[in-house]
């Protein structure tokens, strides 16, 4: 639990006039209870009142483990023959919510059923979105976050180590994707932050190729992209690697794509417009010729969720801040030939960036 | 795509004077259209109209992917920059649908953000629920879907031949369960119905443990608990080995999990109130004295969710018939000791049952 950040959620709510937050998605629960728990269909949230303790309503079965995380509000468990709902309406009316104007819960991933119970507490009340408050709050990363990045990171380092050691003639993407995933089990990881991607050859050149059966063959290019979660933390590495020696065509895509990843990274400092990454990037590969190859946004927020706010693209009028922490992962895929990624998780230092991520990125020519 | 179930839902939404549904989570986009995709954030859905031709909405980017999985109706595309919900009410509009009194969605977890944005484009129009007909249409398997589901029960089956094979002194639940996923990775899967479960000794007493560095010893329980997705379906199975010879009081449980499971699989054939499994089962193990170590209902509707409708509780009224899947799953736990759980896929015949998995289930006491 962090006492700090439900003090700003309650702060906020004051200051917006809502009369309580319930958040239920399993990032932000962690965030403010540190429980990471994914209840499935059950419900769990997090309540916190702009007036009063907050609470946190859940199974029955996971109340120790809420405990267990640090949290030390009251836990409203319930057995799955009760009805959740009545027993929030009961917290918030121990604590004097007995009608609400407001309630803020995230919209854009509450489930419309559950929506309607909210609503059903209370005559004339409204739903209002909190992600816009939480996103905020989670943009910054705390010292004891970053740490858990760093560490995330490495292990990603790690499984591209693996992956390159286990590329040879004939291999399958599935052969090697599998090796990776056994080492990093290995190392006590649980869950991969996303479906590993391993890609051979032109399976490269999809940037949201499936691995399978494809062999690796003299002249590939190799693309990995993974990460691991590791104490509720996300990493996401890319790395591309050639398979023997690559013709010419396929160097300067690699180069160019190189070019391109450091060139955003250098921008990467306080007050850099987030959109300018993109754009700079996106300059780079368009003036090489290969503009329409780079189909999608240059990154995108890294944290609890592999996927977080904000969203790197173009279009982003945001400022670069110390504490944010983002991948930049330029690309360029031509159907038959293959594609190149390159991908790090940056942090904003004071005056600069830290990449996160330290696998080598110079193209390495597997023989 | 399957016409005949687009059909069902457009008789449906006929009769009860619904005009549209518009159908989100991948399970059912599945059923509906052949395309088995999780969008992420972005909008995808298959609309059916109670009067015009069905279409679906995806991103620009997952057209081909639709049409490769057999989705003739039309395909409504955007890009990033273009707002989905314009283009649903364009596509509704273009069929003569420019009022709607009830639309049907599946309110369980459709986001209440886009309930807000369907709402928004007819005065007047109220949600209604979906899943109660998508689950009665997944409910009874049509031939593909058995042959499917019979095949990724073959590879659950595997799974465990696999993880037992790999049993020995000192080696961890990890190692277990990463060797048990790289070989079905090299054969081919790229998805596991759930995370897969190793877990020895009194982990194993813990109905929702999680794997980890536990080293193997003799006289410990070994359970594994795990499944495999194959072309949109899931397998589901547990047993639970000896590692060494096992003491009186831990053959006792096994045999009466083992009895338990049997009888209820026994019971399994149309016209068998549902509940009845739970209650045959629970019995069973309670008459054995062990009642309060059996925590969770006899098993779960299996299919293209690995849990889906209906649960196999003791409450539940409704009747089996010929077609239906699911699990028979009951188990004893017991802290510091240990636990077993002994799991079967289950298809109701004409006249009884088969189950689908088929790894052996006398005590196995590897040494």
């Amino acid at each position: 639990m962090n006492e700090g950040r439900i003090q700003k959620v309650q702060n906020w709510l004051k200051q917006e006039g809502h009369t309580f937050a319930f958040i239920h998605t399993t990032a932000n629960v962690f965030y403010l209870s540190g429980l990471y728990s994914d209840p499935h269909e059950r419900v769990l949230g997090v309540t916190v009142l702009a007036e009063g303790e907050p609470f946190m309503i859940c199974p029955g079965m996971e109340r120790s483990q809420a405990k267990d995380a640090g949290w030390t509000y009251e836990i409203v468990g319930y057995s799955d023959s009760e009805n959740p709902w009545a027993k929030v309406q009961e917290a918030l009316a121990s604590r004097g919510v007995t009608s609400a104007s407001s309630v803020a819960v995230e919209k854009e991933t509450l489930p419309y059923a559950r929506g309607e119970k909210l609503l059903g507490m209370f005559d004339g009340a409204v739903l209002v979105g909190a992600e816009e408050l939480l996103n905020e709050l989670r943009l910054i990363k705390e010292e004891s976050e970053l740490k858990t990045l760093r560490e995330a990171a490495r292990l990603a380092d790690y499984g591209v180590e693996v992956g390159v050691a286990a590329l040879r003639e004939g291999v399958t993407e599935m052969e090697v994707l599998a090796k990776i995933e056994y080492e990093l089990k290995q190392k006590g990881i649980s869950a991969m932050s996303f479906s590993t991607m391993v890609l051979f050859g032109e399976k490269a050149g999809q940037p949201h190729g499936k691995p399978g059966l494809r062999k690796l063959q003299h002249g590939d290019f190799v693309l990995f992209d993974l990460g691991v979660v590791l104490d509720g933390y996300c990493s996401d590495i890319t790395r591309t690697v050639a398979f023997g020696d690559l013709d010419e065509k396929r160097r300067e895509i690699y180069d160019t794509v190189l070019a391109a990843q450091l060139k955003a990274l250098e921008a990467s400092k306080p007050g850099t417009r987030i959109g300018d990454l993109d754009v700079i990037a996106r300059n780079h590969i368009t003036e090489a010729g290969y503009g329409d190859n780079f189909p999608h946004r240059i990154g995108h927020g890294l944290g609890i969720d592999v996927h977080e706010f904000p969203s790197m693209s173009d279009n982003n009028d945001g400022v670069l801040r110390e504490g944010m922490t983002y991948t930049i992962e330029p690309g360029i895929y031509i159907d038959d030939i293959g594609g190149v990624r390159i991908e790090d998780d940056v942090y904003v230092t004071a005056d600069g960036y830290e990449t996160l991520t330290k696998y080598p990125k110079e193209l390495q020519i597997i023989k």
